[in-house]
């Protein structure tokens, strides 16, 4: 068994940045619930696409959330997680859509009318390395692409 | 982009019985949170190993939890993602103690003191695969071993 070490709010935020997919815990009237999702990072903010009739459109909007990204290497044992949390709010001012869409739009891999933009600004992040001797930024399974 | 397809609840049971790392949400005084965990399942159940004062430990026992299992192929874009919710549980039970030790412990990557065993009986299971063409089953990263 290996110890977990924290990982620092840079690297946190650098892997955050590398990656498309993620998932998103969320609260319902019937606890909470989890949903994959391709996401960007724009400036302080996790960005995804959604429908407004989707779980996330429908009970993520105006709420707190949890967004989390991760890693494992089976052979090993050992990986990495990274969490945000924060509220998240529709954006809708046409001029931040515009700015999200020219920046670093999320680019959602199923079909699907993603009229919802949520916008979650991150107010904690924090992430675990287990395993030593391996950096997390080095063995991504992807990096996103301009 | 491609059409998500529903799993069937026995592909959804097939591949959370395959799998050994997966990730828990729950509810928090502060909102949703996201943890990492190492699992299995004992028939109809997920089981976790976790510290009475872990996060798990202090907010997920007697609550409702979501707990998602999924894969991604980044260069296909595609993939699939299996969530099982229902009331979480502390075992106490010697006997049971000693029955999901015998048949199927979950065996934690990372080290720590882990007194608190939850069992999630799940009351609700969906999963969704992406893509066309291939078979989830026949693609894991890993499958549990005796």
């Amino acid at each position: 068994m290996q110890d977990p070490f924290e990982l620092s709010p840079s690297e946190c935020e650098a892997l955050l940045r590398a990656g498309v997919v993620g998932r998103i815990a969320l609260a319902t009237p019937t606890g909470p619930h989890i949903v994959p999702v391709n996401y960007s990072v724009v400036e302080e903010s996790i960005v995804v696409l959604t429908s407004p009739y989707s779980l996330l459109g429908t009970h993520g909007r105006d709420s707190m959330l949890a967004f989390e990204i991760d890693q494992f290497d089976y052979e090993y044992h050992r990986g990495w997680s990274v969490v945000a949390r924060g509220r998240a709010e529709v954006v809708t001012d046409p001029a931040e859509v515009e700015r999200i869409r020219k920046t670093w739009p999320p680019r959602p891999w199923a079909s699907g009318i993603r009229t919802l933009c949520l916008r979650i600004r991150w107010s904690e992040l924090s992430g675990r390395r287990l395993g030593t001797g391996w950096q997390p930024m080095e063995d991504l399974p992807v990096h996103r692409v301009v």
